[in-house]
């Protein structure tokens, strides 16, 4: 637990949240961005900046709930897709340096693109996979 | 194995690709949208819809090969950060239908905006967390 962190204080409950679901090492809650309806973050219940630094254990355990959670919304709530999105680390648009993963539960016709990339570039695929290659 | 799949045909060799990095459950390759320096597909190796309808094994090996090669980006590829994203349900804008989590790998200044809901909407956050809570 980080002292200055508002997700820790949300966990500890010393800030309010809206929870949607808790287990041992996650807790899940609407985002207050009010950008779409159900948008959803799920948080280890122990401090992490982000994908990269997590636990492995902690960063598997906040997969199985964004599944559990993903399958609830559409088998339960009416939604009838998902959309999956982290951002980790500063230059990749991340803003609360703690852990999470948005979901952001899909409906037909809901208004909403989340696909983010629209333009096309001048790249070539075999040295940047040579480059990138493990 | 589905016989009409894109993302089948790539990983038995059938179509060409770029290869980042497999193993036995999970096959990585270049998207070739090129929107993006690295935009990578991390995708099961057994033909599944997508997160929602994907066998936990395999879900939970794709994750763990997203942060591996998320790691990697940034370790050694000179990457500051990566998004990870992903969609599940042609409602929410899946557009190939083999499950498949896509790493955009971030550097500072690439004028990528990978944010996409801007909009705000009058969402009542108390009614929907009573709807979604589990």
């Amino acid at each position: 637990m980080e002292n200055n962190c508002i997700f820790c204080k949300i966990i500890k409950g010393e800030v309010p949240s809206y929870k949607i679901y808790e287990n041992e090492y996650v807790y899940a809650f609407l985002d207050i961005a009010k950008d779409s309806v159900g948008h959803t973050l799920v948080i280890p219940k122990e401090h992490y900046v982000n994908s990269l630094d997590c636990d492995m254990e902690y960063y598997m355990r906040v997969q199985e709930a964004v599944k559990y959670i993903s399958e609830h919304y559409v088998n339960n709530c009416g939604y009838t897709g998902v959309n999956i999105i982290n951002a980790s680390g500063v230059d990749a648009q991340q803003s609360v340096f703690h852990y999470h993963v948005h979901i952001i539960p899909r409906r037909a016709e809901d208004g909403l693109d989340i696909w983010p990339l629209k333009e096309k570039y001048d790249i070539d695929l075999a040295k940047i996979a040579e480059k990138l290659k493990i």
